[in-house]
């Protein structure tokens, strides 16, 4: 099995890493925009060769477009244009407006949005890392509108990474993901901004610094490269789950000032209840 | 040396464990009002015995008061009455109220503020776990107004956990931890409750929530017993940062409505400088 992966960041990466070891990839072709990324991932062996696009995905058996989602949608059609019978998908963190982006075009069939919820704060092919996907969820989204044949190659692909398979519609997932992926970014992003704005002596956020800031604002290092485009995509839902957490915040501001710890005492009781869903 | 630990949680019992296999003390006395977690920790082999309140204190060399902080400021006067040779400390996460409580106490030079900045989102004896302290910060308060011998043993005690001391005044210390600490746990109180409130499908929290919001809600599951005393006695340093944390979030919600998504792109490249700092 050829398969290209086009683009060579910390997903792209991560991904060829895997699927080489695994043995379901025979041979890994790497496509970058960056001259540097493509570089970097031949040098640390992410991937066996480069070439043009064109050429790229003549050879694929499977192609994997792992690139931030604003430049999905361009380039989305354009690969369709040239599939015989090669298989695509993206693995971008929105499905709304890149299924959107083909769904009328003719080779439809021969493509699936995917979203394999795994990654760190960090960024490039040099994040990319093993078993990165190990034991996710990945979302696949409209595959009845792909050929069987298609689906199961890439339901076989992600299994051999044990990743748990979901089937949702693209707007099913945005809203889901605004409220347990993307809006962690955002408040982690805004704590981050806090703390440096209040915090003018740099050196005592260092000091001072424990493991529950650090979880808490690790996010916070995420490049806006990827997530500028994912918040524009999924402005709407990321909307209103950021003003019931505004409105939550406001909650707490209230209690404080009229010193009201007894509902502070039971919204953290009704906080808590997080235990039982996340290990 | 004899410790005397009173209140058997996360804290106390971590601290137990430490101080015991480190050979700092030989004998590890454990208090707590609380009958099961004195059974615990005995089966747990956190403690060596347990004794009566004052009869621990009377055969310590050094007792600690890892209760929470709203506990700490009735007893710490009655401890320190007890107190001839002993040193005593407290390892509660604010400071200013606590020293008052103590300021005129005629044994106050056998007694430094201490806290430890570590620990985990559990809680109880059972949460208590080897190695919690190594390499972190711990902030000792007003050492000044303590006998040198006793700042001595305090420091060598902390030491034997690889601990970086620092030195602060409370109010200083009071203001920095809102900032780096007690926000993060209000945060991720509220995003938790956000994402409970939006996402009535738990199953599908459970299904989709990867690292990335695991780490951000993490502190969500933190006890409000600990929590709600530490916000009540920090209520003014942590309103001040949690009024700039709900400004913050508000220019993020008004560039999400006005599509300006140049201008969250720069907020992302600010918040990123919080790389520098955090490793």
């Amino acid at each position: 099995m050829v398969v290209t992966v086009i683009g060579l960041g910390l997903i792209g990466g991560s991904l060829a890493i895997s699927l080489k070891e695994n043995g379901f990839a025979k041979t890994i072709i790497g496509i970058d925009h960056n001259p540097e990324n493509v570089d970097k991932a031949l040098r640390r062996r992410l991937i066996d060769e480069t070439m043009e696009l064109v050429e790229g995905i003549r050879l694929a058996d499977l192609v994997i477009v792992a690139i931030p989602v604003d430049n999905i949608i361009p380039l989305l059609p354009k690969i369709l244009d040239q599939v015989t019978h090669q298989v695509v998908i993206d693995v971008g963190s929105t499905k709304e407006r890149i299924l959107k982006s083909v769904t009328d075009h003719p080779r439809r069939n021969r493509f699936i949005g995917t979203h394999p919820m795994a990654g760190t704060e960090h960024s490039g092919p040099e994040a990319a890392i093993p078993n990165l996907f190990d034991g996710k969820a990945c979302v696949l989204c409209e595959v009845e509108k792909t050929d069987p044949s298609a689906v199961e190659l890439v339901e076989k692909m992600y299994r051999t990474m044990d990743m748990k398979i979901l089937q949702m519609n693209p707007v099913e997932h945005d809203i889901h993901t605004a409220y347990v992926s993307h809006i962690s970014h955002l408040s982690a992003f805004a704590l981050a901004l806090t703390v440096l704005e209040k915090e003018k002596n740099e050196a005592r956020i260092f000091e001072l610094a424990s493991g529950g800031f650090s979880s808490t604002v690790r996010l916070a290092k995420s490049t806006p490269n990827m997530w500028v485009p994912i918040f524009s995509q999924n402005q709407e839902n990321l909307l209103d789950v950021l003003d019931e957490h505004i409105n939550t915040l406001a909650k707490f501001r209230t209690c404080l000032i009229k010193k009201d710890f007894t509902q502070i005492y039971e919204l953290i009781e009704k906080a808590n209840s997080i235990r039982k869903i996340l290990k």
